[in-house]
């Protein structure tokens, strides 16, 4: 299955069709169940991870995901590149692409530059992060875990909170949950980190609400799953003012135990992007009500599904 | 042999037994020999290097031990990874170990570390180094080389010279050569390095006896092994007056080939746990005293012996 | 074929001679043609990338070729070493050994570090570039850029320009056209940056001619092939000054698109070894005349023949 993958790129998650990422979200599940059988798939395929950015959980999942399923990994390091001398990355990359690499991941600090390295390489090209733009393997793994955690997407009930003007992920998830039917996605951000208005009049698919910060503890009472993201403190100016800022927004922001207790659901689940800081207490870690860390572990399949789709690998059926 | 250490962590010397060491001891030298039935044994086994702080020596020979002997290595790359967010160290463990790897090496600045990270991970962790506490597999390759010297470790007559207050290195060896019979320790160091009190207490199964620096040469008539550690610039404190102590102390400290031809002891050899700066003279590097390369060396089968143990793997007997 | 070189060292495009340069190349040609037939060929070797110095492109070829032909890497990161706490290259190299790999790769600031590394390492050593010294497989991969350009070496007309006096690249592109037939070289640089006279002197055997900056255009007519590099901004003096001087110079120093096609000479290729800044007119990077991209690739099959070469790998023929 899914032979029509073989040779593409995955650039944004707004490409993908429903039913693709239906497919690349089955494919996830039966390798994540059925590893043995995918771990030759990649025997002598070569991967070229171009990291630009700071990157743990992206870079070393993929890596695994690559190994795991038999391939091998060329070392990229950034700081030793031509990029200083001035090289453009049109320039690396056909210089990449002339070494005659089976796959490269591209993650940059610059918007659409997933796109440029795609235009240049032959190969299939996934997108690990491009600046604010995109981060498709980071939506795939959130819908992978929402499909796990209630079998299926339809008519997912989810609170996004935290940092809803620069996230990422609460942006790309929104943009796919449209996809999907039914669901419900409710806001809930400090004030100066509110969702941005384009992104809620694209999901026209999706019934929103927006909440002050300070009905969180209430708001868990009606959802299958709270997204917390992360507060981040690169966003705001530097110096003292933006401190100050930061510390008043970030104090404020932090899902306990007793808040999730309180709520009188105990169903409620809770995904994160990871890493996190502050904004989710230790004392949850360990709760039933932590499903980050499957979620993390779960970016390890959508990662080997896409990896064995678009090079046309071969399982041991 | 050996299916006791499958899964089992290697985090402290003080963690094992005299007949464990033993057999680590002898499984490293079956591997030094012949490598080529061990070539296989850790196929499409991968292992997590988390190194947190600087290392050439003890990464180089375990990406190498696992190397040769069939198994892959993630690239980590700390100076990238999610800290800089800050991201706790049990937060980062419990990632990796949702990608299920096979065997995870950490070094990190911070005494306990290894074990926080062993307590989270559910395959074996081998801890290359945690701050000032302990670095086992540096004191199991000691062993094999005193015992590769002298056929055996029982009886061995051997000075600990140089920073003995806080080398990581000499205090576990003593802790070790604790375990064995009739061995003879001799502390030589400057005044200001002496070894802390609480390791003597401890090797109450070992003869010990403290010299004066200047008492150096002679000392060298009555051993088997002369063991040299290096004096760390870092311990110092920084500017003018650290400068002045350090070049004083360091200045004094000079084992040179005219002392070992002059002692009358043709047969004595010098181990160093690497790197060496200005304790040893160069012209001592192609001598017949200086075993420190070889012991260098020794740590590659010490480190096999380990991945090979702790990870079940299959020999092609 | 090529048996005589496995075991040996790669450090100076001066140890070699014609006919041991037209077997690299040979074999070169033939890997890239059949590169199935060598994908086994260095299974289970171990190569170690000793780079001390910034290097992108080099670096990924070295992986790529060592991968491509089944081998493995040990992952070097020099930021991490020993170096800082004052260890020597000898002693580095020396601890390497000790771990027996089969083929050392070094790239290092200094002068003469190859032949030094060569001179401990029992397995056979590659110059990847030392210093302003010698980087004999960028030299090879030109002179295979050439070959497969014109069909033969001998009688080649050429243009170098640009930075010809710290240029090495050029410095040894010239050395070895001296050991071909009837070849031409003309230098055209900024008169800051021309051919020192000692090259000149020793390649006796080239008709060598200079022309002014300004005569670039023209001389496009009469040759097979312009060899265009960077001026390297790190070659001025700092600050200001510096500056101007390189501000000046780089300005006037452009191949564009238009002197191409008015040359007349409508098979001109150019050759670079990137990476390139402003000295190439970007509308040129898709044009016929544009040689530099399956340049780069060469070094690809040239280090998979020199790797093939000195390990004694044995293809599956």
């Amino acid at each position: 299955m899914g032979k029509e993958f073989k040779g593409k790129d995955i650039i944004s998650i707004n490409n993908l069709k429903r039913n693709e990422i239906d497919l690349i979200l089955d494919v996830a599940n039966e390798i994540e169940k059925n590893p043995h059988k995918y771990e030759n798939c990649l025997n002598r395929k070569i991967m070229i991870p171009l990291f630009f950015e700071p990157s743990t959980r992206t870079k070393m999942s993929f890596q695994m995901a690559m190994m795991q399923m038999g391939g091998n990994i060329i070392d990229f390091n950034p700081d030793l590149s031509s990029r200083k001398k001035g090289e453009t990355l049109r320039d690396t990359s056909r210089m990449v692409n002339g070494y005659n690499p089976n796959v490269v991941i591209i993650r940059h600090n610059k918007d659409g530059s997933a796109q440029l390295v795609a235009d240049v390489i032959s190969c299939p090209v996934i997108n690990a992060g491009d600046g604010q733009n995109q981060h498709p393997t980071q939506t795939l793994l959130d819908l992978y875990t929402i499909k796990e955690l209630r079998g299926k997407i339809d008519g997912t009930k989810i609170i996004m909170a935290g940092d809803l003007k620069y996230g990422r992920t609460v942006h790309s998830l929104l943009t796919a949950l449209n996809l999907y039917k039914d669901c419900n996605v409710t806001f809930i951000s400090p004030k100066e980190l509110r969702m941005p208005s384009d992104f809620i009049k694209d999901a026209n698919n999706v019934k929103i609400e927006e909440r002050d910060l300070s009905d969180l503890e209430k708001s868990l009472r009606d959802v299958d799953i709270i997204y917390m993201t992360r507060i981040q403190r690169e966003r705001f100016p530097k110096g003292f003012e933006g401190d100050d800022l930061y510390e008043k927004i970030s104090r404020k922001y932090c899902l306990t135990l007793d808040m999730l207790e309180n709520s009188g659901n105990s169903h409620i689940k809770i995904m994160h992007p990871l890493p996190k800081i502050t904004e989710v207490d230790k004392k949850v870690d360990d709760s039933k009500y932590a499903s980050f860390w499957k979620q993390a572990e779960n970016g390890l399949y959508v990662r080997k599904s896409l990896l064995y789709l678009v090079t046309g690998g071969k399982n041991e059926e």
